[in-house]
């Protein structure tokens, strides 16, 4: 077998103990690291001989890593750690704040161009796999009409903003599409449909004590952007329900495509995901972009790259005549 | 805009017309000539001003050819064509000979190659977009397992395996994935199915007058490789039937991959056709290819190449800043 390609983590969330476990499901790759901003001694790797550093310490170590995995979040973290460590790494990201994306790439393009490393921004689901999906769709029916529906699933931004809403201890939300809407736009119908009737969202919440249900049911079902335009159901459960009922991080979704090629002929093309951890399959992902970058810096295809710019096959420990042999 | 991609396509059946109808409406491109071996005066273009040239002609028209496109099958045109024509132009073929792609491949390769052309070979939906899949689905989830499903759709080789039984007037066969395998594959189970348990058959026979249908039911449910592994069931239908109900070009399929990230989480990817058009939406991914080859070819990149090689963007007419800033 070739030599492993070395992999290390920077931040050890959910995300970084999913790229973890998808590091070892690839025998061609190997973890050296976890590197985060708590002492070492509180991170607890699931491989108990993976060695633990202070982030501190990862500018001393650019030799002994083929391609870091950016682990943070993309509100805090990825702004600052994506530039700064592209300019060290071949790097690997799941930056997800749509509207930024532009501007995040340039960041982060012009210290990987300048050190001839390349760094993956946005990978993962949406963006990631989704994205692919999108552009793909597109170009195969341009004469068409594309549709995104997320869940069932548990959005992390929307049980965040549920828990600031003053009264309430504990809180998750889940993103639901509506079946109607999903119905219609596979029969290849290609329905305008607004917010209210693509998805709904359901909170299960936790009070504080004292505080009151309605006073707090009203504060979300308002809240603009999040719950407004939206039809949102509200559950009240015990902190107990709440860590015996709602802790699998289940997200998943739909990409679909429709078009016609002619007058006569109506084409649908579904991509779905159905996903018992988001943050597992998410890393997956990274993994497996981790390898491409690996290729593509050795390519000399340096700077800001997306999962548009990765071709297949690059994904993939298989050579591309096993590949075209056992897979086309 | 830029200059427009010159499009021509040599073979003018049901994928050549459907190669027509693509081409149409993708702005960026405009068909150039269409090649056939039928006298031109036979072809009848969609286009009414679309030039038609005999096959033959094809060798003096290599300037004013960005992209030729091979609509011709894969038993007995591609075999031919792809290496002659991969030596004088880009271009894009669906052979769909699974079992000798790699041989195919080569022989493409060789001549574009020392030509500096790009051939793309063997896109299509199977091979193609399912082939993407079943990499990707790989690479994202090593620990798992893949499933092909074909259908509801009319399947050209078995109703032509159909139509060379004796007794047989006409006929069609169209080819059923079994509910209950897709429901446990999607499930996450990852079942071990046979053949038999995957896919069932139905065929539409009109028999030949005075001809034993009892005899030959026998002869197609009993045929090796085609039928045998499968339960069967014949319908015998006037000609009237046959031309009325079953015209339809319709296919489509799944490909789904499940598997595991952790003991405690399946997750689950699927791809899903529905096709109004068969050889249309084939032809739609021909073109979007061809967009792709025309660029990999400015890049430098010669030889032969399959839909592996492809980086997702290349597909689309938009720009990769573009690409970024709305679909990523």
């Amino acid at each position: 077998m070739a030599e492993q390609i070395r992999i290390a983590i920077a931040g050890h969330g959910n995300l970084g103990r999913g790229v973890e476990a998808a590091v070892a499901k690839n025998p061609d790759m190997r973890l050296v690291g976890i590197y985060s901003r708590r002492p070492p001694e509180q991170i607890k790797p699931r491989d108990a001989g993976t060695p633990v550093y202070e982030m501190a310490t990862l500018r001393e170590h650019t030799d002994a890593i083929d391609v870091l995995i950016l682990c943070g979040g993309s509100k805090e973290d990825l702004p600052q750690q994506g530039p700064e460590f592209a300019a060290l790494f071949n790097t690997v990201d799941s930056f997800d704040t749509h509207a930024r994306i532009p501007e995040y790439f340039e960041t982060v393009d012009a210290p990987a161009r300048a050190n001839k490393r390349t760094a993956l921004i946005s990978a993962g689901w949406d963006p990631g796999m989704f994205s692919i999906n999108r552009v793909l769709g597109e170009a195969l029916l341009p004469d068409g009409a594309t549709y995104t529906f997320w869940g069932d699933g548990l959005s992390q931004g929307h049980s965040d903003a549920v828990r600031r809403v003053e009264g309430v201890a504990a809180a998750v939300q889940y993103t639901r599409p509506i079946k109607e809407a999903v119905d219609r736009v596979r029969s290849g119908a290609m329905p305008t449909l607004t917010t209210r009737e693509r998805h709904s969202r359901e909170c299960f919440v936790v009070l504080q004590e004292g505080a009151d249900a309605e006073t707090v049911r009203d504060a979300i079902v308002t809240m603009p952007h999040y719950f407004d335009e939206y039809d949102t159901t509200i559950k009240f459960i015990s902190a107990e329900e709440l860590a015996r009922d709602h802790h699998a991080m289940v997200h998943g979704g739909f990409v679909i495509r429709s078009g016609n090629t002619t007058p006569e002929n109506a084409q649908v093309i579904e991509y779905a995901l159905k996903l018992g951890s988001n943050p597992e399959f998410t890393a997956s992902v990274l993994v497996a972009y981790a390898r491409a970058v690996q290729r593509l810096n050795n390519m000399g295809r340096y700077g800001a790259v997306t999962v548009f710019d990765v071709a297949p096959g690059l994904l993939s420990p298989r050579t591309p005549a096993e590949l075209r042999a056992e897979l086309l």
